[in-house]
């Protein structure tokens, strides 16, 4: 039996992530997380792509929104605006229990993978999940308007602010979580999900340790970039600013010598024989759950070939 | 006109409250509230006699209940126990953002009397309500299984420890709130009201330089025993575990020398002539808004009688 490791940010990443957990048993695939959109909010330590990898696992995703918690109210949050307090970070009602429970375990003195386990095992997840590391780190967006917190870009002023960089501050002193590090000394192989490459990936890609482990599995990414749209969230937005193109291949060339192979969606199947990589052209736009496993099942075969 | 300082703890005192707030004008009363019952709770600030009291004056208080705010939901607690958190302490969705808004407004470098100010003023309260003290004074209840925090003691253990005294921690380095200080320094008469002597009452009077400004003032206490039963809460049970006599006379032997003026239920009409005290007899029993202003109006008219 193969293990391989599975990285992935928020929502998009999260699609195939479930696509994943239906093909893969819990000895097959672990999840490891990014955590650097991390932040302290109203008290609470809030990990937004852990939560949404938690919810979507556990099936308890909120599908009309595309994030938060299945059944929401905001009746907390819409009461904290009528008193003038900070309500620009949509938190529901059922979505502060879990900010507040894991809160309180960390105030306790657990660590966040320690947390995450636990809240994902009470929610019925059998599959592994892990943050990246159990250090905090913390993801810079810089742009015009200046360095910006990951949740200030992202949330308060939606993107607009046009990006020229990033920082992952705490990285020197972050270490890999011990569960993912622990999974890596037996691992086959790594499907990075699509996700974005420069906040959802990269900062995975920085804890010390991470590319050094992944140097030695096959890689295979699937694009998040589909005829030059991203599926979800800024990553086209952030590609124009960065003046590069926004393209699949530009995210193959990205990741670089990292990347064994490369999943491709059938819009953009011109590109299959010019990368430098193998590639499989496939249907990876998932708008329903057989569309998640179907393209977890083309992934993972694709590495399957690969590892051989 | 005359300017005066009514005392208070939670709902009992609150509902006298109300009624002072009908029958006085903000120029003529100030209520100085009891913060021994405070206490940090899933990192929150928590003030439950103020935010009785604020919820009571802004007429937001959840009458069915008696206790909290108004058209309560209770989905952040509820999913929180479904996660194995700590659900104990009856947090609704509406009030969790008022915990959520001082605790802001506190690390900012806030004081308890300017969020407690802020608060009221988003909510549309004209009297001026304040606590205590800004310094954190928190009641421990001795009991026959040690010592307990006041919150421990009234919720989780809802009272069931017999209790053998009371201790305010921090009482040496507090002070007086600067709004009732200041209030101090032009007042011509003083309130108890029926709350309980022990922990409502006592924390407030125990801050120093309280009891020496009443001493030099008219103070009338209304009796929140009636026929040998508290209104609300463990006022009595109280008394018979720390082995006095659960009755309106035996309060008013606790208040003491401070008092000037004792407001007593027709129920105990009897006590009338035997107490060291002026007493007045009246109808103290508050089931009605009405009732409320009633008692209001009699005790400051009594209040107003001794004064001269």
């Amino acid at each position: 039996m193969a293990r391989y490791l599975a990285i992935t940010g928020g929502v998009g990443g999260a699609k195939l992530a479930l696509g994943l957990a239906h093909v893969l048993t819990p000895d097959e695939v672990l999840f490891v997380v990014n955590t650097g959109d991390d932040f302290e909010h109203l008290g609470l330590a809030i990990s937004p792509d852990l939560d949404t990898l938690t919810y979507t696992l556990a099936d308890l995703n909120n599908t009309e929104l595309g994030w938060g918690r299945r059944d929401e109210t905001w009746q907390c949050l819409d009461t904290l605006a009528e008193l003038g307090g900070e309500s620009w970070f949509r938190l529901g009602d059922r979505d502060l229990a879990l900010h507040f429970h894991r809160t309180q375990l960390l105030r306790a003195g657990a660590s966040l993978s320690q947390v995450t386990a636990e809240i994902a095992r009470r929610l019925g997840i059998r599959h592994g999940l892990a943050p990246m590391s159990d250090q905090p780190i913390r993801t810079i967006v810089h742009t015009a308007k200046g360095a910006l917190n990951f949740q200030h870009y992202f949330v308060r002023d939606r993107c607009a602010p046009a990006v020229t960089g990033f920082h992952f501050d705490g990285i020197p002193s972050a270490r890999l979580s011990p569960v993912v590090a622990d999974w890596l000394t037996d691992c086959q192989g790594v499907i990075i999900c699509p996700s974005n490459p420069f906040v959802s990936v990269d900062p995975v890609l920085a804890v010390p340790g991470m590319r050094e482990a992944l140097a030695r599995l096959p890689v295979v990414a699937v694009s998040p970039i589909v005829d030059g749209m991203a599926i979800k969230g800024p990553t086209a937005k952030m590609m124009a600013e960065l003046k590069v193109p926004a393209t699949a291949a530009q995210v193959a060339s990205h990741y670089g010598e990292l990347l064994t192979g490369f999943v491709l969606d059938e819009a953009d199947a011109a590109v299959h024989d010019t990368l430098p990589v193998r590639t499989v052209v496939t249907r990876t736009v998932m708008l329903t759950l057989q569309d998640r496993i179907d393209l977890a099942r083309v992934t993972v075969e694709f590495l399957q070939s690969l590892a051989h």
